[in-house]
């Protein structure tokens, strides 16, 4: 049986509808473009964030190096000095460019970066129609597309991020989504799950996509467990800021105390000093207090759950929680751009709210590999696995996420101190 | 029924128990000075360590702060300013002394330490004799002597570190323990356990001391899996080495190939850049091939089970394969105060060896609280509780270990970066 | 009676020259930018280089801030929030834009900036039509036309340095200049000059343009010095670097070697590892045996000094012995925006050649106060005065600096480890 | 004719009349330790500073290294590994101990260390008495009691450093010295000196001990100066904090706002935040309004004239006030070891007090050669050329400085951001 929280889109089932797709995602990574001016494409206002034109060519890359070099014969790359400037971490294809200076790559252009686009997606699409009945084919394509789709939200992270970094303060969308005016958050309540024997995770033979650190499927025990039918709001961790939180170690995790120290945190990083607006791809904008707090590091996720008396979901126990639930929600098709206020969905009895799109959920799961988990072979090995130490899972997507990118069994990951991605929580007890 | 791999012996059960086990725990403490000069005692090698007569102060104000402030009425302190000085990281209590400049703390001097012990030691005995079945107070105090035997291994990881920071490459101990001559290794073969339903962990109220963080008592499913019958050996690692294991990214997650180039890490911590000897309490050593190689970080260990087509263990195969196994080894106690090569304890079948003592065991699991883990309120609730991010459990404890600290269900804990401690591997597939 | 050194072009003489001269040096700012792609205007290689469309800015804004804001009644500003981020480093107006994240501003765009430079330029020309007799007003945009010459120079060595930090190796601009094939560097032969009682310095109510740190005009006592009558060549450099120049510790200042061991210096900067080649503003060039060797830090140049058995001069050694030369030389008028080989102008006596243009050339003075040395007052003040510690003295500009914005009294600083300048150097004995 | 200002004690004119000195030097150095405890022995409260063993040690190295290994034959020293361990920064000798790292140093013990010097002492003086003529050796002999002297004021620095980043504020000395009760300053008048060409330096020729740095005799010329009578007073200091000295960039230099900044400086180092209160070699005194402010950066020193609307003297302007004054003031052999207010000497006319003794006066000097300047031969020669960079002339010694370690041409130098030196102004104009 097909798993009920896999989206239909990107699962190609032959050639040519993979040719589609291809295109599909392709032009979507363009269309995220739209609003800039070529003056933003190489801004890199800190070392975890890359510019847009880097993403552009990295997401290009991925499908030369690994497919178009591997498979067609006589493949002539665009300028060989690509390999390594558009690597963005496979250390076994040789040197990378330093992470940290790919701000300082202003050549290639935008417009050579547009070329190698249009020459890398012209040789896939001939490869594509050559090849219709090639699985392996189609299953390295249908990667490359997860992977730019990946992408495609770090560029809307990483430009709301630089975007906050100059005084200027710039909209990157002026499309602000109409909203019903601020009223209260639907009341928090818990919903309860028996504890007890549970399969998760996917098969490597699923007839839908997943990435490697999602398999196998295994089977694990679970206590019983309640979680909170929405994201925590800004109203609450208002509260938590105004009671003194970031000023009490005793909420903090101990490297999560260092942070806020080195750091000097105050409140959530897109929030104003007034506390009373914060930054969004819409520029500055009132706080909501009924929509979710977003862009919180983990220690400040595992914070508030402290100072509110419970804790953060483990990544079982939320995908147990998501198993049979539609994969629907404030994604990046709504056009938001930014977390909104839940809203009951079923009448009668509470449901889970938000669980996909909106924000990813930071779990206390430390992100480590399933039992029996290998990597693939080569450098495609080192897409997942080598980055299963000091960070935590994530899950259920966020508003700037591609619908049909997501599932129940899908595993984000970020360092515990991240805090430009679109992260929120939910509590758990 | 008693768990069989508990110690006796610190498990009191009356309070004149308490004060025998105490004063044996407190002099073990000194023992350990005895091969040190006044020049010692104030050393710091690198902020994660601490100077010696640092942990003889904070391992009294623990039980001063904790026991001796609350529970005797008029209590004075020796000196108020040691609430601050020896306070290592208990920030419900006030400011802590910057942990970098320890060694920066020439005053109180050694004898107004050994003072400041004699001064607490002997309230501790008043108050001990005058509330004899005084059961929360047995239970303090009982967390006070493993506390202290933590530090009595923490001291002897530390010296070690800072004798191998000078040139001189003193000796600790000129016992040089003597063993047989070099020999193959026995040979690595692997133990098979079953899959299934486990019970791991301490139930709060069973009737000999844990941690909290080895609470509560609960449920994991396991898989089939396998552990080696004993720990890699250092002519298992030098192979590693040999071969360009420190060269080649493939065997490395990516903080811990970070660390390599960042640190310039070409071996283990203590090895010799000529491979052929080793840095030990007694001095400088021929490198045994047959020993097990030691100082590991978690990047190292990991790569290492890479690099041989295998994994670690996650702490609960650990737990399960050595809870029916008695914790006997190579501890603290033979003197040997390194680890020794592995002997064969069962001569007709494959035996694990060297599970307890030797090395603490990297594992492959990230520390984090079991289910339902509630650390204890106060600021004692900081001693375990806040340091579960960012760190790996370690199990079986090390030649630097009291054996009367050990048991199957301990859980020791470090960053995946650290190499000063006596910490190496056991192979799982 | 003049000062023969002084260039004619920059000293206007009435408001309508002033108008003239300040069309041509804004001009002149925008032909810089003629070889660049938009994607070239925001690369911050590092700190201490600027965006060029950050220069573009600034010089701007310096003419806004210092002029139109104080002598224009009811100026309004094209966008107040200029007047924080096109702030370089004067604190007395208040918050500055931290200038290690120029390269975050993607905003304003290249065309907002152009915008502002065309808003600020008619203002400035309305004005000085207005008050052609304004003596005040023509000394500060005099002392802004020279500024903005200064940056004319740091937009090359800042373009440099960011085209050299991208592996493609981009050429700045393709024309090459044309020069005789290597042949020997004319010989190495001194120039002496006799010692006693000199005059330096310029007189503030000089009638040439002049900066304040190069007044006021004050006797100094010399001693019998002589100069070397060229800069030092490449080829004579590679001996140094061939002799283990850079591994041996005894021909370098302390704070060098620091730097030599800290930085991995092994070669100049823009040397390729082969050492046959270098990196100019023409791409990838071969090492020209006989032109001078630059972009070397005040280390590297003492370093040499020493190992030659010899010295730098003081910049009054210098002084003294330009004092009487044309400011003629290979300036970025030549178009070469590169040092050539020194010829000898002179057929029958030893003549000093190179003194202007070429390479500024780094004096063993530390940048200090004249005698009596008095900065503006006011935010004007922080030009140059707050910069008189820790840096050194350069003099006679590079093939980079325009012609009309030396003279023999000039003093250009840089920090000892700076080596992104066009920075070279002479003997002295 | 003598220099007046040239002590008489350390310029021996004999072989025997160097033992004498020698062992009265070397006896001093052991006098500063009386009041210490064993364990404050190896305390190095940061990179600048050095043990208090270190500075025992490195001073017997220094007779060791330049003297007994080149002129006794056979000589064998104690420990080979002391080469190493010992040597400050004499590059061209080999591997030098990392600076940062002499505290780990906890062996040799400071027993061994004292054997070390006698030791050392003995063969010095079995060589002594065998080449009693031998002038080069007294010459080396001489240095070395002067370079033992400039460590016996690092140990009172060093201390004082150490004792200050204890919370215990432990007292180095008991002593206080009685002083009057506090009253105003003597009132602060400018002395005026006529400028013309003036002589400054040493000849190396001299009959008087100079290091290298202080030579030669050369002339320079001076515009006319005033200075002024006395240091300039905790009271008036007091003024430039209270009136938001440390919050206004224009008083600063680039660099030293900068460093106000990054280090959060907000009064001299060793005041107490009440502004009440210092830290002193004899603990925590009170802040006495009438005595000189102290433990000045250079950047603190130049802030402060500026705002005072005058400035520092040159290194020369203070040589040549005080060429023909006696050496005579508040030095190490008063016991005050602390700066006291200044005293009228003259009843008639305005003199300079203070100019000896008390605190180093920062000068506007930058630390360069002067003309002519040859640094000695061989690893000797690393002395003191090589730190002809980034650091700045002081004049005059202080208050525990020896007295016959002192003369009116003397140059000590520092980094512009340091404060752990007994360093204040005087104020020029």
């Amino acid at each position: 049986v097909r798993h009920p929280a896999v989206c239909e889109a990107l699962a190609p089932t032959s050639g040519y509808d993979v040719v589609q797709q291809f295109h599909r995602v392709r032009a979507r990574t363009l269309l995220l473009c739209a609003p800039l001016e070529i003056d933003d494409y190489a801004v890199q206002s800190m070392p975890d964030a890359s510019p847009i034109k880097w993403h552009l060519a990295h997401t290009t890359w991925f499908f030369e190096q690994f497919i178009l070099k591997s498979l067609v014969e006589d493949y002539r790359p665009l300028d060989e000095c690509y390999e390594r400037l558009f690597n963005s971490y496979y250390q076994t294809l040789g040197v990378v460019h330093n992470r940290a200076a790919r701000h300082v790559l202003t050549r290639p252009t935008v417009a050579d970066i547009m070329a190698y686009r249009r020459h890398v997606d012209e040789h896939m699409e001939q490869l594509l129609y050559a090849q219709p009945e090639n699985a392996s084919l189609a299953s390295l394509v249908t990667l490359g597309m997860h992977h730019e789709q990946q992408h495609q939200e770090l560029m809307l992270t990483d430009i709301k991020h630089a975007f906050f970094n100059n005084p200027l303060l710039t909209s990157y969308s002026g499309h602000k989504p109409k909203l019903d005016a601020v009223q209260p958050a639907i009341e928090l309540q818990f919903v309860s799950f028996a504890g007890g024997l549970r399969i998760v995770g996917v098969d490597a033979k699923a007839d839908h996509f997943s990435f490697d650190n999602e398999q196998p499927r295994h089977r694990v025990w679970i206590e019983p467990f309640a979680l909170s039918n929405r994201l925590v709001t800004n109203g609450e961790y208002l509260a938590f800021v105004r009671t003194g939180g970031y000023r009490r170690p005793e909420h903090w995790l101990s490297d999560g105390w260092q942070a806020v120290n080195a750091e000097g945190w105050e409140r959530p990083l897109y929030w104003h000093e007034s506390l009373e607006s914060e930054f969004t791809l819409h520029g500055l904008a009132a706080l909501r207090l009924d929509a979710p707090v977003s862009h919180l590091s983990y220690y400040e996720a595992d914070a508030f759950a402290r100072w509110a008396g419970m804790r953060l979901p483990t990544e079982f126990e939320w995908e147990i929680a998501a198993a049979n639930a539609p994969v629907k929600g404030n994604f990046f098709e709504s056009g938001a751009l930014h977390p909104t206020p839940a809203v009951r969905t079923s009448p009668e009895e509470v449901s889970l709210e938000q669980l996909f799109g909106d924000l990813w959920e930071w779990t206390a799961s430390a992100y480590s590999p399933y039992p029996a988990y290998v990597p693939a072979g080569g450098a495609i090995g080192e897409y997942n696995g080598k980055f299963m130490c000091n960070q935590w899972v994530l899950r259920g997507g966020s508003c700037v996420t591609p619908q049909d990118h997501m599932r129940a069994t899908y595993r984000n990951f970020f360092h515990p101190h991240s805090r430009w991605q679109f992260s929120g929580l939910r509590l758990a007890r």
